[in-house]
């Protein structure tokens, strides 16, 4: 029933790699089929203004995507001066989850700021972004602690997230775009490793969702998340 | 236990004034306590550029507060020249719900702006505009049809929202700013009188929350929203 | 003679509600007929970069309209990122003219800030608005007294405004938008209330106008500001 | 008493080069004594999109500050992305002022846009820069004229602007930047060569001012705009 | 002597991959060492305003930087809603260098937006750019005649760029980011693959450069252009 | 050959006029036959962030033009809230080529900030600017030590420029607008006034040029750049 022939509750493959780029503490490149991310995670020793002096830490984060990362080219943000609103809401969206993630006084006075630049996009760039990222950041924390900035264990959770949907009236899991553009509800579904959820966002394209809905959506996400949480640790011990 | 008092399902004193301003095709100010919001529905007798031609009509919305709607005085936007990504990020949210409550082919080639200024804030400001919105875009459509402009009936359901959270433990409706800012998840729940979802935002702001309180705060969800489509449906027939 | 039947020297309804809203230390709704305007004076306990270290105060004014505040919806300046020409205008009249009211030696390094949002316009805006804001501009400096920030007396005198012009031949009183959009000459003064002049403003806009007309206007204006200052007078001590 | 020695009724040398640069349709130095400013008149034969079709021309003004005309160096514009409050309030008042010189019927769907840029700043710069403007705005008339673009006479009234103000109690014409910064008040006025007001702007910058200081001041300004109108006639007849 | 035990006249690995991402109709991504960049040539089948109906096509670059593409994070652009001089200028000479190698009339009325996103950076990064994003324009162009929107052939040679310049007093070709950020001259040479000069700009970091020195760097930028004209040919027939 | 009917190696008329205006600390009108530019430098008694505290100064440039300055009215960067392109590249142009003349150790912690505003173009306003501001630049550097702010000497060398070109298959010097716009490559050559290159940059219009060409143009510049280097030293000297 789906166009790309995966079962509803079937990923796409999923690929992280990490050290994807040389400058960053974290750089991962995280693919979801043809979706692709460049996630890095870059440290400063020390913290913006309204955090000064009071012993905690922050991380924030950035989404872009290359002006031709889709099928039909667009505007580059930074030659018009203005970030689209969507992407303001999916910077701000990354940035929160990633926060859940981090003990923030345990970080101390640092900051982690996360980019994620869709370089190919194919439908779930959020929720990849997210997934990547939190590799991204573990790296980053690793460095901090290796260069003694960072004394406890600043990471509460992985995180890892999804996109769910309904589906032609089924509910299927990681849409990609062919899927995403039908899709009658979108549902992005943040979690941790251990099944708590950190953020959920759910849109009606069309017509209003129900309680049955929202719940075989959200059972989905519980199996899927899983899923990344394992490719998430494999590709952090490799 | 509640700072205000109230049971863990109670909403505030809900007050929806129609034809509050003088100019605009519907003018609503939305009390849910002392959150005090001024929702505009402006019409305008054309589209954007992307759907011209085609048959279709559009409704989109912007937010605001006014610098000193809040305990401490915020820059104001268009002094600064850019909007905050809160700002950016809610205005996509009340665009996106109101529209999930249009028939956009039967507006025909017609546009509604909503404008929601926040006039005094005390925490759900976003889901206290969505509801006194929808009031505004009732009356806009009233004056569509009296005025010849549109010939069906594009409004295919009313739609109202709350705030639920969780609250030192427990599930609450309609959280108060002095709520909100201890709360350990805040969900925005936008949902049709019928109660069919249009869109959910959870976000765990310390810990992450369970399915159970998911469901707890979906349940508070669905008895809010059935009260405040009384109140709408109330100050309609006035 | 005047499309609302008053006579040439007479105020439209002027009414001063003090404690509009409630976290701004001074809030006044301040209405001249149908024209509305939101008034809040703001006190922070410090001073821009320039005065720092000089032991002088500070008093600013920023000027909005609500994108449907007018008879066709404007665009709105946050969402834009640039204010109109006209908006920057009145916002430094009301600052000039307020700090006309100031003492900024005696007010310390405190500095007030003046937003002034028109919620519904008929009229005369930036008058009714130094009317109102010199009410919320007492109310912020009497906390300031009551919160020991300040010693002496800032206030040196109660100021207000009004506009007066050419209709149709004939100096008029406080035009509202049908007189002002058909007005020859638009004269608007910012009086103290003991009849000194603060601040005169008059455009000819179609032909010019004569030292005769403008005595006329300005006569006018004495009268009006003598009626403002007894209302506002009236709102204090309420 | 005055520090250049001038009596209270004298303007500074005041010069006008027509032709000053080659591109312009209308291109005058205006000097003021050591306020130097480049006015230029460029004509469009098309209207903005608001004047399409109706069969009127527009006449508008920009007005700018080299980095270096002051004492100290001020910010340059274009490279902060923004204009001053005070650059857009003058060039609203220039535009507005040459508006009222000007039959816009007459015009035809011709735009005029005047740029006034001060290359030397000694106070005075937009009352120099309307009186240099309108004899570039009379040149480039002519250019329409002799080029066919116009067939009836659209220059209504010459105008000359000077600024008037009380100094150490005393009214003074022309005031430079040593008497403008300890002025008590400061009028410009904007007049026809027959006496007309076309714009009066008045600000009191310390104490008010008084009915009869208003009128002495007037008076000054009529006699200088009287001088101003006899230098711009024998440059146009040059 | 060189940092990377180079010789003197010898290019560091490069590599050009075709097809990186899928969307675009040209994308390459480009390896200098470990400068790498993702060329995209976008194609429009219309043209800018200012060309419109005059029979001409099109070729325009913008260039950008991944944050963290560098070794200290930079300001993401978007985010702040300016480029940065550098990148302005960069793109200015990216999108001219490509013009040389197209003849627009052949192009017919057709846009080819170039991209060039670097992802990680070690200097050369404008140089690798343009070689290439010349073979990205190459499949575009193709794309083009294939899907018969071109008849002729718009593709008048083959341009590739290096970087030269004067380190420890001696000429060396492609410097990274080691010798870049210490060399007295730098020396960017975009050249057609026949060996024309298609823009030359070196700039004296310290002391200026002398006419011997200026042959010695262009006699190292003819050898290397031979090699990079030979590789984007082997790219081209993989 | 030329339409000025100039020889091949002929400058235009150049005058320099020093303290044009009279707030700057160097002040220089520079006119390369029609086309001319005020050249100010601005002594700043402090130094950007980045360099406080190292004992080095910095000199910063930044480039304008009237609006109608040229043949057709530019748009105002300023009122657009945005600098072209081709504005910034010649404002850092002018920047890179004026560090180059000064050795900023000497310079101390001051800052000379150098603006070039075109207000009449005829082609070569970039090598114009460059020539006058390095006057402009000299009068500043001894105001700094005249007021016992440098002790040692910071300039290193005057530094002037030319444009030289391959107009009609000849190579020329110092193309005015008439010809800039017809050339086949336009060559901006800033010289040592002893004959080093500080700065070369050549751009192909049309066809790729060779080196021979490149050589001709070169020796065309350094003759050239001989007698602006004259006419500055007569010019100092005055």
């Amino acid at each position: 029933m789906r166009p790309s022939g995966r079962s509803v509750d079937q990923l796409r493959d999923v690929r992280i790699t990490r050290h994807f780029t040389m400058h960053a503490e974290g750089s991962v490149l995280v693919e979801f089929g043809n979706t692709k991310v460049i996630c890095t995670a870059s440290v400063e020793t020390s913290v913006p203004p309204f955090l000064r002096g009071k012993g905690k830490g922050w991380v924030t984060a950035e989404y872009g995507m290359l002006p031709r990362s889709t099928g039909s080219r667009m505007i580059r943000e930074a030659a018009k001066g203005k970030q689209q609103g969507r992407t303001v809401e999916i910077s701000r969206l990354i940035g929160r989850s990633l926060r859940a993630a981090v003990d923030l006084t345990a970080l101390g006075e640092n900051t982690i700021n996360i980019d994620c630049d869709v370089i190919q996009a194919d439908g779930g760039t959020r929720t990849a972004s997210i997934t990547g990222a939190c590799v991204a950041l573990v790296d980053a924390i690793e460095w901090l602690k290796k260069n003694g900035k960072v004394k406890g264990e600043p990471l509460k959770h992985m995180i890892a997230a999804v996109s769910v949907g309904m589906y032609k009236g089924t509910a299927v899991t990681d849409l990609d775009y062919a899927e995403d553009s039908e899709a009658e509800t979108d549902l992005n579904v943040i979690m941790t490793a251990s099944g708590g959820y950190v953020e959920i966002q759910g849109t009606a394209e069309a017509e209003p969702f129900t309680p049955d809905e929202l719940n075989a959506m959200l059972a989905l996400a519980q199996k899927a998340v899983g899923e990344l949480a394992q490719i998430q640790k494999a590709a952090l011990e490799a």
